[in-house]
């Protein structure tokens, strides 16, 4: 008995104490940088799982968010997958999207908040049941999200849109423009309600493609962009093409790849388009590091795709192995 | 058993006394003037609260008419909430509305039928849950009407939406082009019916505002305007601010404010944008009277606000000792 | 027992039998012409019901087909009503389907799928509760058909909307630009998945009227036009009008007639547009035969209207008369 409440006391402590972290420094833009404490801030960090998935599994806590903190991650990306945000419904959503925050901020990191649907939002048409959402479904989100996170700057970013693709013409047309307006119709939302997080815009093909920044960039000031550059969206070698395709945005604006990764052909998971080995890694580290582009690695899960870890003992996955490197390297650089 | 079998008889009595009333004359507009029996005709009288709420507690009845009509009403401005209208139903709805009707027919009043909404029909955002609609429940709602009512002259006005509202953007954008699409296509689905009740148009800012009209008015003949223009939509002295914001329009187009009214800022229910005294009601009737300005005072039930009584004896509160002395000066004229 | 055994032994042989038939050759459109086997080829066949009407009653069966192919059709029309889709379900409405088209093809017959709604696709609203659906839903439909039917022969023909209509006006209103563009996102969404399927588009006034055709045509090749020329869409003399309305189409693009029919005025079912005699009969065949026009007979089924057949012995109307000896006449032409 005396055990059980000294555990309870220990768990309230250490609850009431991440609970009562004071908030991050304000993250802001100015010209192509991400912008904490007046100086340029590289965002490095990870993917967490759907908040829906860790809780039911009982890894939506402490343990998880510090050992994301102690691979180095100053930036967490939580995914809202729409048809997770039905199932658990606005209020116990909200509840897990809280916990999240806090956890974050005990741990100094950022947090991403992600409406993870892959699809054509003009159309409402999806590549599969969990991305389904509507377009008044997406602004209300983003009323919500708008709302209930203003004045918290631990709440840096809101990526509006995880991944636009029309699937090749599967799931109909939307032109620049149509997407451009809808990108524009949400950030004004969120601005309305005087929330200043960063929006992050995706472009086509599953968040790869930026090229119509170069002539139609989304008409909002203090915005990011992003892109989700896995190895197998284009051949090798991959520099020139990389930045013909969305590196070129960060010569004007901050530029943040909220999805990276690769897995072998050999491991469990691998699939289209992450298909790769540490080349990639490689590739993209110094990248990235040559442009002060920010990135957040996808997955800190062991049953999503491609995984960093392979079961709950945290052990690395070749992927995992690469990344965690990566991440303490330039830990506080 | 004797007495139970009279009070039917005499309720019966009562019930087939209103509903054999014939119809009332036809409105029309000519001009900028409502027109009944070839002559300008201006409408002043009473909202009543919701149907529902009124049928729920059994005032949807000949004495709630009657006081109405005892005020000096020549017309009452039902509001049905989209929120209600799906709970009661559509069939059950149309014979609340039916009753209404018969009602005010015995009274020799006009009907307004008002969709209460509040927020932005192009995005289906909306500023309340009671306010929830679509496009598409919009349209079939005004289809149900036009077609019920067809060649019914005491339901005289449809006024296509409450109050247009971005909330300052937190519901997203409509432009005035947007706006005036959708009443154009909802004035256009009423008259395909060969329904002729009047279609009244709302502005943006909660329907204060007219500005619009001035250069781009709705594509429609023989419609209405309608301001709500509440004491704190402007500061005094308001007359000007009026004349430029929306009294403009009574020099080209019929005009009636369908929501006026104010509440001392001690009573229960006083909120913004309606707290002032009777200088208010002093300023909008001069203004009114001088320009045969339509209105109609909101609202005729002790629980919402401003109410114009307290309590089911219909004890006044100043609103409606100002409104019911302003409409009994006024009846007949 | 034994007979038991033998009987289903006997229905799995016929099930076998039909469902092992290879697949009819491909159907192409050419200039002006569907085209087999690289000849033009005029479609001339029979309505069903809806299937889930035909299966619910135990018809959708090999015998109905058969009955069909006697009467010389080498086509068969599947109007989907949307309500009958979301009433069974998409994974049992596709088993209806794939039924139809293996019994279909057994009998050297080729398919039609029609989307079965009437209305306004753009406001989304329809002429009755049957017909009620959303862009998104008739969207994900065809995807559905697109993915399901990709390399089946058979199924020669998408047969996009119905009857579009706005019921002079009652239903907003639509533009040809509005109905084109509704049309050309469909046609990319079946297109996108490979499915060589012929999409085919129909007009205004309930699937008439084609003029539009003439300086707008839907921006896809390979497609062909629909109308519905039901005899009192026009008095008679009929022909002049038919070229001006529809009937000119067909120098440019292939066009059939997916629904044509007449009942007696004294008949059961008689119905605005529909009721005419065996000279309209006479007038669209030879129109038809003039034109190399195709066309598909309305209905095959006792119940609905106009019906070829009064009963399940397959006893004829007047309607059925003239179709029955129209189709066995121009067999195998
Ligand atoms: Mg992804
Ligand atoms: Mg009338
Ligand atoms: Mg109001
Ligand atoms: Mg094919
Ligand atoms: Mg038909």
């Amino acid at each position: 008995m005396k055990n059980i409440v000294l555990l309870i006391f220990t768990f309230l402590q250490s609850l009431s104490g991440f609970s009562q972290s004071s908030d991050l420094p304000q993250v802001s833009v100015k010209a192509n940088e991400f912008i904490v404490n007046n100086k340029p801030f590289v965002m490095r960090g990870l993917n967490t799982s759907d908040p829906e998935k860790l809780s039911n599994q009982g890894h939506w806590d402490l343990a998880y968010f510090e050992a994301m903190k102690s691979w180095g991650a100053n930036v967490v990306r939580f995914p809202v997958h729409p048809a997770a945000w039905r199932r658990v419904g606005k209020e116990k959503y909200l509840k897990l999207l809280d916990e999240g925050v806090l956890l974050a901020r005990s741990q100094k990191m950022y947090v991403i908040i992600d409406w993870h649907s892959i699809g054509n939002l003009r159309t409402e048409m999806y590549q599969a049941e969990g991305y389904e959402t509507t377009q008044k479904e997406t602004f209300e989100f983003w009323r919500t999200m708008a709302k209930h996170f203003k004045g918290n700057n631990t709440v840096a970013f809101f990526e509006i849109f995880n991944e636009p693709t029309t699937y090749n013409g599967e799931l109909g047309t939307c032109s620049w423009q149509d997407w451009k307006r809808l990108n524009e119709e949400i950030i004004g939302i969120i601005r309305a309600h005087g929330n200043t997080a960063i929006p992050l815009v995706a472009g086509f093909n599953w968040a790869y493609d930026l090229t119509e920044i170069a002539s139609e960039p989304i008409n909002a000031e203090g915005i990011g962009y992003v892109s989700h550059p896995y190895p197998q969206k284009r051949p090798k070698p991959w520099e020139e093409k990389w930045t013909k395709d969305w590196g070129f945005v960060k010569e004007k604006y901050p530029l943040i790849l909220t999805e990276i990764g690769f897995a072998g052909a050999e491991e469990k998971g691998a699939h289209v388009p992450v298909i790769s080995d540490e080349s990639y890694g490689e590739a993209i580290m110094k990248y990235c590091d040559t442009k002060n582009i920010s990135w957040v690695v996808w997955v800190f899960d062991p049953s999503w795709a491609p995984s960093l870890f392979s079961n709950w003992n945290y052990d690395l996955t070749r992927h995992g192995v690469f990344f965690k490197k990566a991440l303490m390297e330039r830990k506080d650089k």
